[in-house]
């Protein structure tokens, strides 16, 4: 219990056993469905009388997972929330280098001080629904295996690869080298993302909820795009402006699978 | 004191005293700049040790409103959040009749059952940002005066016309009355929204956010939209939802106005 409570409030604790812990039975069963390492799950005793959580422990049980029952409010005093959920697992970690993400993908996400682990749950719930490639979390974000951003994500933690510590100019020479144009996101001043080329391979980089994106990355962009506002006082959080963007791109592909025909449908 | 928490907490009081509560410098200041009606403003000692807090004062004042000096500690008692702001203000409510926005709006957000306030919050966000004419919160939707969805609408609560407790089959029969098109936004099954109308005069119905939209609402609608997602067990919260279509529409007037000199730019 002792390891659970640290795994889900110590950073450092969970990059250093390379595991974080899963609450509830919706974000497990998306971590059982996706094949990630679940080490072991741990259930309170009401968990036996809910459909749905019971289901999954069977389920667990089948895969090989050990499964632990607790004693009646061990549970709460250990969860991240004050409505805790019937069980939670321990799960390995599932970042992957940024060469890896850079080879597979067509459109990544690029996270740079993306500090509310709400808007980078949301972001990450957001690419996966868009069909983006990857996320990558560089020095200064949120952490992903953090349990506000794990619940954010909505399971969709395990379907989008995730790349993570980097630092910013370094992830982009890294994307620069594996073909990718590299976009900034600007609440103003930028190109019109409607108009602008958002041709793969693609890196949209995503800055501070508070100050935006570092003046000393300029260097290191081919461009910059901004959602147009209906008037100037109005604004969208980093987690609405990835989602715009992911779903412009996806909507370009639909239509260009739709005009040209025999071109691979994404 | 005692009337700014029930205002905070109760959402038959806001509606027999038609005000409710607006908590922060941002987000009183755009109450201000909107013209709204800001009853009394209650503000911390440390309030005038703050540069924007401190400005804002002055503006009130300037403007008329009344100002009360609250002792350390009084409004950390009373405020929703655990790191309340130094200064909140009572501001008359706004709705205006549904009506009202129909005559004037081209496009609507109807929400029917939306119950989470950040949700609500994010959307009315959304709709200012995207120029979206106005939201109708029908009755079993969250309450946009709860102080939730006064944060959650970083201000836009001021520049987004209001209606609420209407229920959704009546809103539905009025806005056909007013020239619109009722269109819902179903997880799946509905039209693709990209390769969809979306001309105005239209209104985009949002549903619960575990439920959906009700069966008994579908044949209100004069059609329906979907979002397609990049696999079958992807999906977006619906404030998420709301924003791709929001922006969605924002982006076919833009380009209609660019394609067709002289056509009026909205």
């Amino acid at each position: 219990m002792q390891r659970l409570r640290r795994l889900l409030r110590q950073r450092s604790v969970r990059r250093s056993d390379g595991a974080f812990v899963v609450e509830g039975t919706k974000v497990l069963e998306a971590a059982l469905d996706a094949g990630a390492a679940i080490e072991a799950v741990y259930f309170a005793p009401e968990a036996h009388r809910q459909v749905a959580a019971a289901r999954l422990l069977a389920r667990l049980e089948a895969a090989g997972v050990r499964c632990f029952a607790l004693r009646a409010g061990v549970i709460e005093r250990v969860a991240d929330t004050t409505s805790p959920q019937s069980l939670c697992g321990v799960v390995s970690t599932l970042e992957r280098p940024l060469e890896a993400l850079a080879a597979a993908a067509e459109v990544l996400f690029v996270c740079v001080d993306v500090r509310d682990p709400g808007n980078l749950g949301a972001i990450i719930r957001s690419a996966a629904a868009a069909g983006v490639g990857g996320v990558i979390c560089c020095e200064g974000s949120a952490d992903p295996y953090n349990p506000k951003v794990v619940r954010a994500s909505a399971g969709a933690l395990f379907s989008v690869p995730i790349a993570l510590g980097i630092d910013a100019a370094e992830a982009f020479s890294a994307l620069h080298a594996g073909g990718f144009t590299v976009l900034g996101t600007l609440a103003r001043g930028g190109e019109d993302y409607a108009s602008a080329a958002l041709s793969p391979k693609l890196a949209l980089v995503l800055g501070n909820e508070a100050s935006g994106l570092p003046v000393e990355l300029a260097g290191g962009l081919d461009g910059s795009v901004s959602i147009p506002m209906a008037s100037a006082t109005e604004s969208l959080n980093v987690a609405m402006a990835a989602t715009v963007l992911g779903f412009e791109i996806a909507r370009r592909r639909r239509q260009d699978a739709a005009t040209k025909p025999g071109a691979p449908s994404i």
